[in-house]
């Protein structure tokens, strides 16, 4: 490697320099607090484990994207974390095993082996909540309005909108059509691209009951605002009862969130399928109009544990906060410097101390370079006492 | 993998359930305040980079230390960082070069492959503070007392002792000496491990000049108190001029200490070469009574930011935040949970967003699960208000 090239970071790897780092900061602190006055407790899972571990219970997609290599300690493979939520749910089941509901965030860094969307960071400082122990609405609700709320903190709440899909339209759909396993995966692919000609395509070759071919064919077009709800319930109306409770849950997702957001955007997509062999309800997802990926998401995810022994309901969201502070045009306060003289005195290194213990930031000039860089005030004596004077 | 056993993390590696990642936290924003307020700029730094990056201008143990992978999109290696400081030398010198005094501080986590010490953890979560572009005592005055003001911050100051050394008495004491390099690695080898019995055969066979076997034979015994720097004085009378420099230097910098922090306990020891390769001047460590290594440590390394094309002057510390937590007996201010019901009621949900506001951790009940878990009051509704009361 050239001289010149050894400061150059690997493609897609992102570092903060001091002005962004300290908007990532005090944003981190602000979501964290609001986690904690919601009873959310935070974990501090490790940044590598047994690839095993890492793995369980998680798709394909999570193993492609984990960097792996041998612990010299051990001779196992290891891996260095691309996704947090695997390892706070087996922090639910085997540390912590408490009973009732334990509601659980983090924040921490991760690493992906390739982007996961084109010109996506491979290494996002992962934040998110997860709740356990509970399968009712009321979780999802908690979970999508902490989401929110996290959108608020950071200062993207007027452009927001949610997106809300339910896995078990797709698998009460399945259950009906009675697709082999390589058509279902097949359809899946043509449901992720929305590839629609190939679509109809597809479902003719079926040779399917009318009524099956027509839910297939209309899936894909079941988004957009709440009206859809009406459309799916029409469309899916001898559909088996999972759908329709999928449909009726949605519905009801939707009227609590209003109660509580009143202007918020919310939109149905009921072929979002997203983490489809992970999550088993609702899934969820924040938007902002110019910004063409997610940026939260989220869903219920309740057979997680049983890997690790111990299902329990789950629910939860995460987000990348290097993006949200990026995208989020909040300013950080200003820091007040104040520049001291390179001075040995006792009477001067004294003032300095109380000044920083009440917060203020007191750079000391060093002999033979460069002083006042960045300070808007500076110490000086006058009669006999050091005062903070203006620059 | 037996199913039992996926849950377990590799040996050395450690992770926080709530009560400690709370106190961690508590002592992250606390210590990286205290870097702010003394105007020390925070970055966050990459926790992988191509390997040739991360081991620019560093020494042999820290590339043993480095997990490797290649990466998936460019097929170079790639490391995991095992330590943030040549990092963040690589921005000073690289991303921000700033002319005049730099001054940045960092908290993240790192990885070791192997412990750096029989029990030591391989995750450490890394903090610590860099001065760039001053090469005089005042910087190193300066990050010591920010060290010193780190232990205090994490209520370690009662215990505290530091050590002082200076590679300077070893590199002047060499060239003097004129052993072949073998010899000198042997006598580097001898002094890490204090093997006097071995010192004494090693230096007889050397056949060198009386005073310069009386030197090296020295060395390893010049530690202690103040007093060893006198000693010292004496010992090397005849030495070259940078190992007087290098005593007086340190003389110089335990009185300056000394003016700062009255009580604190100062020990020398000159044969102190950990970092050898990478140090070019003082090196230091923060030590307790009960805790058999470092808890803290750093020196002056003025040539890292050469390797990158720009070399500084650079002085710096850096410690182990779950270590200090650990070792620490502050605890964390306790937390007032509220418990409020599981009812979809308008006048409610404006209530705990207001206690949540003003920062009172409110939990919902949820129901049909067991729900006052860790909660020490309620919301109840008296005369149409919601109101706090005891549990």
């Amino acid at each position: 490697m050239a001289l010149a090239d050894r400061w150059l970071l690997p493609e897609g790897v992102q570092e903060l320099l001091p002005s962004q780092a300290r908007r990532v900061e005090l944003s981190r602190r602000r979501l964290l607090d609001l986690y904690e006055h919601w009873g959310y407790e935070l974990v501090m899972p490790p940044l590598f484990e047994h690839l095993e571990s890492l793995l369980t219970g998680v798709g394909r997609d999570l193993e492609l994207n984990t960097v792996k290599a041998t612990d010299q300690m051990s001779g196992h493979l290891i891996g260095v974390r691309a996704d947090i939520t695997p390892q706070v749910a087996r922090i639910d089941a085997h540390r912590l095993r408490t009973p009732g509901v334990t509601r659980l965030c983090y924040a921490g860094p991760v690493v992906h082996a390739m982007p996961t969307q084109p010109l996506a960071s491979r290494n996002p400082l992962q934040i998110g909540a997860e709740l356990y122990g509970h399968s009712g609405i009321e979780s999802d609700v908690e979970v999508i309005s902490l989401m929110v709320e996290t959108m608020q903190a950071v200062g993207l709440e007027h452009e927001l909108s949610i997106d809300l899909g339910h896995v078990g339209v797709f698998t009460g759909l399945m259950e009906v059509a009675q697709l082999t396993e390589q058509q279902k995966e097949q359809y899946l692919d043509i449901l992720s691209r929305k590839a629609l000609p190939e679509l109809t395509l597809f479902v003719n070759a079926l040779d399917a009951k009318p009524i099956i071919a027509k839910c297939l064919l209309e899936l894909p077009r079941l988004n957009g605002g709440v009206e859809v709800l009406a459309r799916a319930r029409q469309l899916f109306a001898e559909a088996p009862a999972r759908v329709l409770d999928a449909i009726e849950y949605l519905q009801q997702l939707t009227d609590r969130l209003a109660l509580r957001f009143s202007d918020l955007d919310q939109y149905f997509d009921l072929s979002e399928l997203r983490g489809y062999n992970y999550h088993t309800g609702v899934v969820f997802a924040a938007y902002i109009p110019r910004f063409g990926q997610a940026i939260a998401k989220g869903g219920r995810y309740d057979e997680i544990g049983r890997d690790f022994g111990r299902a329990r309901p789950a629910t939860g969201f995460s987000a990348d906060l290097y993006t949200l502070v990026e995208l989020s045009s909040d300013v950080a306060p200003s820091l007040q410097r104040v520049l001291a003289p390179a001075e040995e005195d006792a009477s001067l290194l004294e003032k300095v101390k109380q000044l920083r213990a009440d917060g203020v930031s007191v750079i000391y000039a060093l002999s033979d370079v460069e002083p006042a860089t960045k300070c808007t005030a500076q110490l000086v004596q006058r009669n006999g006492e050091w005062v903070v004077s203006d620059l």
